[in-house]
């Protein structure tokens, strides 16, 4: 029963509790943000730590029914979702126990993951699949680009440690590839520039590659949406069909929620899944 | 008669008053950033204040006798432009009463938001629909990625908040989230600069990640142009007709300007639309 | 016969003072370059001022003998480049005459143009057709992006003046403008920045918009390049061809130099033209 | 049989060798860069030169046995690996003799340059071929593009320098090339920056400008790789054979390490190609 409520979305009372369960991350990631802020902590400290022990109560419990309700608990707890939940829950905890660890309370943040989970990404899937895809299937023209890049400024980076050294802010090889990344990228904070004649014109050379550089991983990804585009069109547009491929309700063991629509049983952990409720549609 | 004068911008006297208009606007928003300037405000004074109450006395004009005229003044004034020709005469007469809020003034320059009224958009429009389609198609697609980018920036910046700290110039969460946008977006002011190693080398994966991601809007806009220039290169330039289908007279009603050649009444309230004069043409 | 040898790049004796000629651009430059680094100035000022010289005989020397050979020389004096070899030479007699407009010297680095002009364009015409095609083709998208770039800039610009303020470096509405598009096209210099939280809340919001924006001239170039590409591919490389369709020697009245090879008459002043020498194969 | 061990990657104690030589090149790397760090200087500086000893004396091996092994010696040493691999080398030993000429001893990271080597380009050579090819085609419109870029930046450097002066940072001519390329790339460090209106003015005519050049290159760059992946597609993947057109074991006279499958002879000098042995399965 609490089970139904708490993870089948196609109930109403399992809509509601996923709305109150998505604004209760927004304002508790909200409340660490604020807190954050030297003159809101000092004068609303009681009020954020409240909250932020209510929001963590909250959390906590919604853990432990998960863990309790699903038949595979141990599945759910070593999957990605399932450690980001307990790392949303963890730091408040370790916090009371070691005060010293207290800067280590902001990754309280990662909560904002938790957010992917609850939206079960039904809406956007298609759009998160496909820039997806086009990543993966650019992934080794991806990786011989960055192999290169790591190259080209390490090469770059001591170059230049070697041509302005230290008296120029360039302290050593690893601030100078740091500067380096920073230049080609066409950051450019300027905490570091070259003053040397022959260090600027290093530069001058670095940026107009770096230029160059930049136009290889914008075709490489343009191109790649572009095909998949055109062979979508040709295809009668699977990608809007695509929407419909998830199952509304999840798995009862684990909590898998992605399945196809036609899936008897959940593919993560075999266990059955439950019929869709004639109220999803 | 006022009416064919001010709204029918086929007739000649029509099309006088536009450009007049056309200049009063870009002379008044030109006056506002010339009067911002302190040397040209401390010896022009008099006649930046002069020109104001006439460039204000003029709009006002025209704005009243947009209501008078129109048989249907509330749809325009609670209209886009309606509101933007009214914020256009506020700020001049309320700093008169109110002297506290001079700040607000500058409001005016939004002033140049009506020039897009008076060219009624006719030359550009099939542009800017063009553009236009192109986003509103990728409007998932850039909704995704901007989820995505607020995700990184907000975890990122958590996190440098945590490394750098405070005495780093990162003095809360939302000062490193800005400083993180900074980094992405590969601005990099320069003002707030990691100068832990640590915060650097994850700087560093940020300006790369940064430099990735900036290709994925590039992709999706440019696979979105490219395919609707070859759809339209196969349909025989539908384009260029489309610069044909704007109505030149605006409803006698409403003002409201864009409408199908063969329109006979205006699709925002439904008045009858007066006939094309022969000397559009 | 001194027109065949300074007009005509077929012949042999041409060819050789086309090289002499860009040679001697090329030092002019760099020399006038040379000259403006301190150092340098103060150490070779003797040199600089000899050789500056010689350049300037020689290029008034140049500049009287087409003036002298071709029978139509307001025609040539009129043109682009024949104001360009003016602007080259005067600055040099001027600065004799009037020694303080000194500092407009450096207008002498206009001689770069000059080599386009030696160039005559033969190698690499055929690329700079494409490209400007390219340009020409999406000229009107051009052009409504830019304007909404203004309109963007100037209003945020206008926005950033009143929320930040002369204290914090925004001292007038020019100069906000002028930030707001170092911060739109990612430069950010760093040497004015928000530092009200509002403030920094709207640059937020800019970059982003920017890094959007960025995104539409990338799109529109880059698919008027893949569109013209492909249909080179099909029509069987007429890029190719068009590298031929340059006449090698210029008109002997008005010196202009890119005709078709068919053309029996100049097409700037209607003399006609001569017929391409055999040593031009 | 050293031969066998050293040079053929097919044999179980070969690949063993290839490991451990792109551990050491990586180790080594990882030296120099440490070693750049004061305080780990200070540190660890009889183990870092220890290390440093240990690399060179093993790299040295190598390159001995390498010269001694191969049946055409100076064909290997005067290619661009053995130059690279002897560049790996001297630093070390010079500074030894010459401890002036310290400050080069970083040019040790282009050992970095040697993991290409020993990766034999395998995995990625396909990925780097179709880079190759794209900017191939695209060279002479990329050379077009540069020289552009070149004479813009000449043109507005010099101008930016007679406009802002020495008093504003604009030194010379050069450091005004400089500060105009790192505007146009938009690195834009701010270490120099206009102060004057007009200088302003100008500057964001060159932001605005190299937003719209940047789009040249990425269309370039873009179109080709789209243009490359459709003719592939179509071509039904010779991509995909690409990865088994090398031939597993170098050249035993010369080193060479790319051949075809099919190949009985090495294209660099014509020895006898060992047969590929049934291990490399």
């Amino acid at each position: 029963m609490v089970y139904r409520i708490a993870f089948e979305t196609d109930t109403t009372t399992g809509r509601l509790f996923e709305k109150v369960l998505i604004a209760a991350i927004v304002l508790s990631v909200l409340v660490v943000i604020a807190d954050s802020i030297p003159t809101l902590h000092a004068h609303w400290y009681f009020a954020f730590t409240l909250a932020e022990w209510v929001f963590t109560a909250l959390f906590t419990l919604e853990y432990v029914l998960r863990i309790v309700c699903l038949r595979a608990p141990f599945r759910y707890a070593r999957s990605f979702f399932g450690i980001v939940d307990l790392l949303a829950l963890l730091p408040t905890y370790l916090a009371l126990l070691f005060p010293a660890i207290h800067v280590l309370i902001d990754v309280r943040v990662l909560r904002l993951l938790r957010i992917f989970r609850v939206f079960k990404l039904t809406a956007y899937i298609s759009e998160y699949q496909q820039l997806g895809h086009a990543l993966a299937a650019s992934r080794r023209k991806i990786a011989v680009f960055l192999a290169s890049v790591v190259l080209i400024v390490v090469v770059l980076g001591s170059l230049m440690y070697v041509l302005e050294g230290p008296e120029h802010g360039f302290t050593s090889i690893p601030v100078s590839i740091y500067w380096a990344i920073t230049t080609m990228t066409t950051v450019g904070y300027g905490d570091i520039t070259p003053q040397s004649p022959l260090g600027r014109f290093v530069t001058a050379l670095m940026m107009l590659l770096g230029w160059g550089t930049l136009a290889v991983p914008t075709g490489i990804v343009t191109s790649e949406i572009a095909f998949r585009q055109a062979r979508e069109e040709e295809a009668g547009h699977p990608q809007a069909h695509g929407l419909a491929t998830l199952h509304l309700s999840g798995c009862a063991a684990c909590g898998e929620a992605h399945h196809l629509p036609e899936a008897r049983h959940c593919h993560a952990c075999g266990a059955r899944l439950p019929r869709v409720a004639p109220s999803a549609k």
